[in-house]
C-alpha cells in the first residue's frame, strides 16, 4: 500500500513536470505556451525546396550593384514578400559605385610578366563562364592610378608589419607594396601602405590561407584555384560606411553630395587584388632579406621582402558612376504596437554570382518570412511590426542598409526595437554576436532549435565544438557552462547603420565552420559550389530560418522586451578590466623593451651580417584615472542586478505601463551612442562597439579608450574614459527609470 | 687638503680594484692569477689559418666509416697530435656498418614515378661531383627489404601522430609510411611505424623545414636544394648506441659478437631518406583526408594522409660488412695527478665531406690541443692528464666513442674526471649542455671569452639573444639573470658512452644560431658551403678553441675540482617538481578528456561528413608516493648548500687530502648510475639524463620516472621513484664524505 502510494506520487509528479509550461523571457506562462505552440507550427511548414528554388534563380547571373540581375532579384523578392502578404516596397538610393575601366599589372625587368587577372571558366561550374556579365577582379574605391615602382612584400600589411620592416631597414616610400589577404579587413592594407608612403598596393590570396594548403582546390575540392582572386571593397569604412558622397544622410536622388575629391573614405592609392598564380612571378622577383617565419606563405619559393631589381607597373582606371540601389523593405504590421519595429536583414547583392555570400542567408530569411506570414494567415497575432529587408550594395560598402538607416534615422530612433542580421550561412555551428543585453534571450532561442546533423540543440553542439577546439585552459574555463557568449560586433555586414550609427540593439547570427571553401568573392561562389560544399540540402539554411524566426517572433510578441542589463554590465565590466590590463601590460612591456634597448640587447643579439635595426625606445606609459568609469560601473551593476530581480513582474503590468517600460528598454541602447561619436570618425557613435580603425572587421570594445591606448595617445585615452563614464551614467539612468515602473507596479 | 686626500684614496682604491686577482673556482688566488695569465698566452697563439688548412684537407674527400679518406684523416690528425708532443695512438675497432647495395623506390599506378635518389653536382661546389667516393643517400641500419604497398603520410611519425591518424580512421598496418624529417630523432620514425604494423618507411626533407621556405637554396643560399637528401642512422640508439653486435663491450677484433639477427637495435623494416623533389609525386598521389593544419609542409600541394590508388614499391639491399674504425687518442700527461683524466672529444667521420658536421668542431679541437701543447712547451704545468680524442663512426651510431668507452670502462671509471664534447660549430651564440654540477664552473669560463662579432663576453651575448628571442613571460623570468643554464644531455653526439653508460660528468658545447643551412648530412656539407655560410674566417672556430681550451685547462689544473652540487640539487629539485606537475596535469587532462568523451562532446563536435573517430577513454591517473624522493632531495639540498659554503676551504688542504677530496668529487657522478640501468634499456644507466625512448635526441630527465608517467605505466613510475630516491641517497652520501674532508681540514 505504501509502495503503491509512493508510485502514484511519482507518476503525478513526473506528469506535472512534463506538462509544466516552458518559460520564455518576457512572456507570461500562458502566452509562452501559445508562443511555443506557434513556433512548432512554424518549423513544420518550412521547406528546403523553396530555398533551393530561390537560390537557383537569385544566383543564376552575376548580381552586383548596377547589374540587370541585381534589379531583377530585388523585384523577384519584392513579389515574393507581396505574395505572402507583406506591405512591400523597393527603396532606391543612388550611390557612387566605381567599376573597372582598365586594369594592368606587369612585372618589368629581365623576366617580364603580365598578370592574367582572369579567372578560368570551369566546365564543372555552369555560371563560371558568364564572362560578359561578371565584374572582373578589382578592389572597389581604389584610386585611379598609373604607377611604376619597386615592389615590397609587406606580409598582411598591418601596422605591426611595418614596424618589422623598419627593423629590417626596408622602407615602402615611393614603392608599390604587395600584401597577403587576411590578418585584417582588406581596406586596412592600402590605407596603412599609403600612410607609410607607398604609391600602389597589390593584395593577393596566398594558397596558405584559402588555397591548396587548406585542402583540394575547386572544382575537386572547395578551395581557391590558382587563378581565383578575391574582389572586395577597400573604402575606408572604419571612418564611415555607405555612399562616400552622402555621409550621414540617405543617398536619395536629390541628396546633397560631396565632391568626389572631398570624400575621405575613397582610397588614396591604386589597389588591385590578384590570384596566387599572378602573385608568384612578382614575389619570385624580390630580393632583400628573407622574411620572418610568420610571414611565409604557401608558395614554393623563398619569400623575400624585396625590393628586387625589376620594377612593377600598375595602371588602374575606373568608371566613377552613380548607380541605383534596390533595397526590398517588407512589413507585416503589429496589431498592438505597430510603431515598435522588429527588423531583420540580409543583403542580396553579390560580387559575382554570390551563392554563399550572401544568398545562403538571404534565401533562409525569405523562407522565415514566408513561414511567419503563413502563421499569421492561420491566426497568429503579431504584437509588434516585423520589418523584413533585403539589402543591396552591402559588398561595396554596406551601401543599402546604411543609406536606408541614414534616410530613416528619425523614425528608426523612435520605432526600432531591435535589428537582426544574417549573411553567408553554411554547415556547422551557430555563431552569434551582438548587443550584450540580448545574450540571455538568444540562449533561450538556441536551446529550442535542434542541430540538423546531431539532433541535439544548436547550443549543445556549439558547446561541444568550443570544448573540443579549446586548449586545456579554455576547456577548464568553459567546462559545464553552455551559455553562448555573444561576441561584440565590429564591421562586416549590415548592422553598422543600426547599431553603431543609431544605437539600435542588434544581433548577427549564422551557421558555419563545416562548409569550407576558398570561393569567397570570386566567380566560383556559385550554385554549383554551394550545393556541393557549403550546405547540401539546405539543412543549415532551415536551421537558420528556425533560429532567426524564433528571435523575430519572440521579440515581436514578448509582453516585456527580453533585454538583460545584467549580462550587459558584466561584459562591459570585463572590458574595463581588459583595458586596465592592457594599459598595465603596455606599461610593463614598454619598460621591459626600453630597458632592453638601453642595455643594447638588440644590438648584441642581432646577426651583424644582416642589416637589422634595433627598435626605437617608446614613450613611458602613464597611469590613467579609471575611477569615474569604475564608479559608474558599480552603479550600473547594482541597478542591473536589481532590475534583473524585478524583471518578471513586468508581465503583470497594465498595457500602458508595459508600453512605457518597453519603450525605455529598447531605447536604452540609444544612450550608448554620443552625438560627437568617436575621435576622428564621428559617424561611429556607439561607445561600446566599433570596428577597429586599424583592423576593420575586428571589433574594438570601448573603442574610444581602447584605441587611444593602443595608439599611445594617453591624453585622448583619459578624455575617453570620462566620455564612457558619462555614457554609462546616462544608460544607468534609463535602467533606473525602467525599474521605477516595475517597483511601482501595478499602477 | 681634504679634497686632495679624498682623491688620493679614490685613486688607490681604483688601482686596488684593477689589480685585485680574478677568482677562479677551485684555484687559490695565486694559482688563479697564473692560470689566467697562461690563458691569455693561449689565446694569443691561436691561428685561424690552421683551422682552414685542416678543414681543407679533412673535407677534401668523403670520409665516412670505411672510406680511404676516413683512415687518412685519422692518420693525419694522429701525426698532428704527435708533432705537438701528445702520446698518440689510433685505437681501432671493428663494427657492423651497412652500406647500400641496391636502392629502389617507385610509385606504381597510373602516374608512375621512379625516385631519382641522387644529389646534383654543382659547379659552385667543388667536392659535390665526387660521385664514386660518396655514400649515396640512405639510412644506416635499415633492414633489407622488398615491399610493395599503399602509402600513408604520417607527419613526423611520432606516437602522437598515430593517435591522430587513428582518429581519422587511417591505419598503417601492412602499408609503407612517408614521414617528414624533424620532430624527433630520425630513428624513432621507422621504429614507431613498425610498432604500428607498417612494412616500410620513407623519410623526406620537407622544404618547410630546411628548404626554400627557410631561405634561398644552395648554391644561392645555404638551404637544401630540391634534390638534397638527409643521410643518417636509424639504429635504435635509445636502446643502446655503438656496434649493434657488441653491446657493453669494446668491438675489438676478437670480441664476442651477437648474431646479426639477435641485434635488437637494427631496424626491423626498410627505411629510405629522400629529397623533396622525389617526395612530391608520392605525396601528390595520396587520397584520404586532408591532413591537420599542423602537419602541412611547404610543398605546393594539398597534403593528404593517404592512401591513394597507387602503390609504392620500396626495395633495399645492404652490404652488411664489418668495417674498421679509427679513433685518434692523444694524451698529454699530468705532472701531479697523471691518473686523473680530463677528456675531450669530437668526431671526425662525416656522412660525405662533412665540413660543418663534424669538421668545424674537429679543427677547433685540434687548434685547442695545439695551443695547450705550445703552452706546455713554454713551461705550463698540467696537474692532470689531458686526453684528446677524435672519434670515428659517430654518424652511424656513436660507434667510435662508445666502443672505446666500453673497451676502457674499468680504467675510465677510475680515472675520468670529466668529458667535454663538441661537434658542428658555426656563427652565433654559445650553446652548452651537461651535468648540472658543472654549471657554475662553465659560467666562469663563459665570462672570460669574448664574442668575436660584438666584443662582449659570450655569456653576455647569449643572454642578449635569449632575451630578444623570448616572449614577455620568458623575458620577465630571465631579466638580469645572465647565468647560462646548462641544458640536460640526451643523445646526439659522443657523450653517451661517458655520461649515460659510465657516469662521467660531461658537457657538450658549441656555437650556432647564425650559420644557417640545409646541408645537413648531404653532399653539400662541404668546404665551399661552410666557408660561405657557416663560419667565414673561423671566428667562431677560434671562439670554441678559447672556450673549450679554458674548460680543459681549468679542469686539469684546479686545486679542488670545480663541481657545484648546489646547482645540481636545485636543478634536480626542479625536475622532481616537473614530474609531480606532469602527473597532476596528466590526471586532470585525463579526467577532462574522459568526461568529454562520456559527454559525447567529440561525437557532437565532429563533422559527420568526415570519418573521424572520437578518442578512446584512458585509464585514470593514480596519485603516486613521491615522499621518499622528496625526503632524499631535502637531505641533498642541506648537504649541497653546506658543501658549497665549505668549498673554498678545499684549496688549503694538504695534497693528499685534496687528492682524496677530488676523487670523491669527480666520482660522485658515478653514483648517479645504477647497474640495472633503465627499464628495457639497461645500457642507459644514468638516473638523471637519458635520450627519450620515443624522442631520440630529446632528453628525458629522471627518465625512469618520467617515461613511465608518459607511457602511463603507474606501477613502473612508482618503482622508479624508489630507485631514484635510493640513487639520490647514495649520491648524497658521497657529498657528505667530501664535506667531512673539508670540515676536518687541514688534517
Amino acid at each position: 500500500m505504501r509502495k503503491q502510494f509512493a508510485c502514484l506520487v511519482a507518476v503525478i509528479l513526473s506528469f506535472a513536470i512534463t506538462i509544466s509550461a516552458q518559460k520564455l523571457m518576457g512572456f507570461t506562462d500562458a502566452s509562452a505556451t501559445k508562443q511555443i505552440d506557434w513556433e512548432k507550427q512554424f518549423d513544420a511548414q518550412l521547406n528546403a525546396k523553396n530555398l533551393d528554388t530561390w537560390m537557383q534563380f537569385l544566383s543564376s547571373h552575376p548580381h552586383h550593384v548596377g547589374s540587370p540581375q541585381d534589379k531583377a532579384n530585388a523585384e523577384y523578392m519584392a513579389n515574393l514578400f507581396k505574395s505572402w502578404g507583406y506591405q512591400t516596397e523597393i527603396a532606391e538610393y543612388y550611390v557612387l559605385f566605381p567599376t573597372p575601366k582598365l586594369r594592368l599589372l606587369e612585372l618589368l625587368g629581365s623576366k617580364p610578366y603580365k598578370a592574367k587577372l582572369e579567372e578560368s571558366t570551369l566546365k564543372e561550374d555552369k555560371t563560371s563562364g558568364q564572362k560578359a556579365e561578371q565584374l572582373p577582379s578589382y578592389n572597389a574605391y581604389s584610386a585611379d592610378g598609373d604607377v611604376t615602382a619597386e615592389l615590397v612584400f609587406v606580409n598582411r600589411g598591418i601596422p605591426a608589419d611595418y614596424e618589422e620592416l623598419e627593423r629590417m631597414g626596408i622602407s615602402v616610400k615611393g614603392k608599390i607594396v604587395i600584401a597577403k589577404y587576411g590578418g585584417s579587413w582588406r581596406g586596412i592594407k592600402p590605407k596603412v601602405a599609403a600612410e607609410h608612403g607607398a604609391i600602389g598596393c597589390i593584395i593577393y590570396s596566398d594558397p596558405e590561407d584559402d588555397g591548396y594548403a587548406q585542402g583540394d582546390v575547386y572544382p575537386e575540392g572547395p578551395f581557391r584555384p590558382k587563378d581565383g582572386a578575391q574582389r572586395g571593397s577597400v573604402m575606408d569604412m572604419p571612418v564611415y560606411p555607405g555612399d562616400p558622397l552622402t555621409p550621414g544622410v540617405g543617398a536619395t536622388k536629390d541628396a546633397k553630395r560631396l565632391d568626389r575629391k572631398d570624400a575621405t573614405t575613397i582610397m588614396k592609392i591604386p589597389v588591385l587584388p590578384i590570384s596566387y598564380e599572378d602573385a608568384l612571378p612578382l614575389l619570385q622577383s624580390l630580393g632583400g632579406p628573407v622574411v620572418p617565419a610568420a610571414w611565409r606563405g604557401g608558395l614554393p619559393i623563398t619569400y623575400h621582402t624585396g625590393p628586387g631589381t625589376a620594377k612593377v607597373h600598375l595602371k588602374l582606371e575606373f568608371n566613377w558612376d552613380i548607380k541605383p540601389l534596390y533595397n526590398v523593405i517588407a512589413k507585416l504590421p503589429g496589431n498592438e504596437l505597430p510603431d515598435e519595429w522588429v527588423i531583420r536583414g540580409n543583403h542580396h547583392d553579390g560580387w559575382v554570382n554570390g551563392a554563399a555570400d550572401p544568398l545562403s542567408g538571404m534565401v533562409s530569411e525569405l523562407e522565415e518570412a514566408r513561414g511567419i506570414a503563413e502563421l499569421v494567415k492561420k491566426g497568429y497575432k503579431l504584437k509588434r511590426t516585423l520589418v523584413y529587408c533585403a539589402w543591396d550594395g552591402e559588398e561595396p560598402a554596406l551601401l543599402g542598409s546604411t543609406e536606408w538607416a541614414e534616410d530613416h534615422q528619425q523614425e528608426l530612433k523612435k520605432k526600432a526595437v531591435f535589428y537582426l542580421n544574417s549573411d553567408g550561412n553554411s554547415r556547422g555551428f551557430i555563431g552569434a554576436g551582438g548587443s550584450h543585453t540580448l545574450e540571455t534571450f538568444f540562449n533561450e532561442v538556441a536551446n529550442d532549435v535542434k542541430d540538423p546533423q546531431t539532433g541535439v540543440t544548436i547550443k549543445e553542439r556549439k558547446y561541444a565544438s568550443a570544448m573540443v577546439a579549446g586548449d586545456k585552459a579554455a576547456r577548464a574555463k568553459l567546462a559545464g557552462n553552455k551559455n553562448i557568449k555573444l561576441s561584440a560586433l565590429g564591421a562586416g555586414s549590415d548592422w553598422s547603420g543600426f547599431l553603431q550609427y543609431l544605437g539600435i540593439a542588434s544581433m548577427n547570427i549564422g551557421f558555419g565552420g563545416e562548409g569550407q571553401g576558398g570561393e569567397y568573392h570570386s566567380i566560383y561562389d556559385s550554385y554549383d559550389h554551394f550545393i556541393k560544399f557549403k550546405d547540401p540540402g539546405y539543412q543549415y539554411g532551415m536551421a537558420l530560418s528556425k533560429t532567426a524566426g524564433r528571435v523575430m517572433m519572440r521579440m515581436a510578441n514578448a509582453d516585456v522586451l527580453p533585454f538583460d542589463f545584467n549580462s550587459f554590465q558584466k561584459t562591459v565590466a570585463d572590458y574595463v578590466t581588459e583595458l586596465k590590463t592592457l594599459l598595465d601590460n603596455t606599461r610593463s612591456e614598454t619598460e621591459q623593451e626600453n630597458k632592453m634597448i638601453r642595455d643594447k640587447l638588440y644590438d648584441l643579439a642581432k646577426d651583424p651580417k644582416k642589416g637589422f635595426q634595433s627598435p626605437k625606445p617608446k614613450d613611458d606609459v602613464p597611469f590613467l584615472n579609471f575611477s569615474s568609469l569604475e564608479n559608474a560601473m558599480v552603479q550600473l551593476k547594482n541597478n542591473a542586478e536589481e532590475f534583473q530581480k524585478q524583471f518578471g513582474n513586468g508581465t503583470s503590468l497594465s498595457a500602458d505601463k508595459q508600453k512605457e517600460l518597453n519603450e525605455i528598454l529598447y531605447k536604452a541602447e540609444r544612450s550608448l551612442i554620443t552625438e560627437k561619436g568617436l575621435p576622428r570618425r564621428s559617424w561611429y557613435k556607439h561607445q561600446v562597439y566599433a570596428p577597429g580603425y586599424y583592423t576593420g572587421y575586428g571589433v574594438k570594445t570601448l573603442p574610444g579608450i581602447r584605441e587611444a591606448i593602443e595608439q599611445r595617445n594617453w591624453k585622448e585615452a583619459q578624455e575617453n574614459i570620462e566620455i564612457v563614464s558619462k555614457t554609462m551614467e546616462t544608460y544607468n539612468a534609463e535602467i533606473k527609470k525602467a525599474m521605477d515602473i516595475l517597483v511601482k507596479k501595478p499602477f
